[in-house]
């Protein structure tokens, strides 16, 4: 898909393209189809960047609680987007034992107890194991550092989408 | 449901419960959330506000391209959040004749072609007669005071939405 094409859309259009690339929040595609013309995929991604950027610091806290625990309840009942389902399966997510899942939810919990938001990570640059530590271990961290090494995963698993879209040029769905 | 009640609601409970109180924006209620304990319905209202003014003038145009047109697409491909197909329904959009919903669908196209947003009002508080006549009469205004008329009607919408969800303690969902 050319830059050409994607600045020919409607924001109906780009809306329905891009509408999860942030995952469960359609405003922000929506919000930045008013600075087309893009010049390039890079532009598309500096936009999103100053958007999250541009939230306070509970805007960005929300923006994290959009996002579904790993391994957790939307993945066992199914109700994962599309995106979250193919990311997590890809990190092994789909395939934990019983322990594992235990663990999960476990490590899973405490985390939202101690921040008030999900733990985030880029699924597809993760494995579980790599997943399980960095849990581990960002439990230690405080609440503004944790939330702002969470924005940064989901400009991660942002970018990744966007450029997944663009080069199969599929269509994403909330 | 009291405000106490609303206040216990862990951060999934509570975008489960408000999550479209904006429509398709769950990022407003999760973010307000790290806002409790709220006083009372009117607290949570300005909290909404709040995020909403906070918004540059692309972050408003996004959130209001996050709403469906009146007896648009959506609603005839049965696409429309529960909130907003109860809301067109009261509003007679769903019982428009072929002359009808062809004078909205131009209407809708004309202004969308002119603002880059749909045309949004608040369906609860106007009947097909009125919305036919303020479409027309809006269409004259210019982008940026159509903008902000359009974010005073979202705040009406989502006003109703939660006073709605509180007082009869039904669930709302994305």
């Amino acid at each position: 898909m050319e830059i050409s094409a994607v600045n020919a859309l409607t924001y109906e259009e780009f809306v329905e393209l891009f509408g999860n690339v942030v995952e469960k929040s359609p405003i922000i595609s929506a919000a930045i189809w008013s600075h087309r013309p893009f010049k390039d995929l890079t532009d598309i991604e500096a936009h999103i960047t100053e958007f999250i950027h541009s939230l306070s610091d509970s805007g960005k806290e929300g923006l994290l609680r959009c996002h579904p625990d790993l391994a957790g309840r939307d993945l066992q009942s199914g109700t994962l987007t599309r995106e979250s389902r193919e990311e997590q399966s890809q990190a092994g997510m789909t395939a934990l034992d019983s322990a594992e899942i235990l663990l999960m939810h476990r490590l899973n919990s405490e985390y939202k107890e101690r921040f008030g938001f999900p733990f985030i990570i880029c699924a597809r640059l993760n494995n579980k194991a790599d997943i399980v530590r960095r849990l581990s271990e960002r439990l230690k961290n405080d609440r503004a550092a944790e939330r702002e090494l969470a924005i940064e995963e989901v400009k991660k698993i942002s970018s990744l989408r966007l450029h997944n879209i663009v080069l199969s040029g599929i269509q994403t769905k909330l």
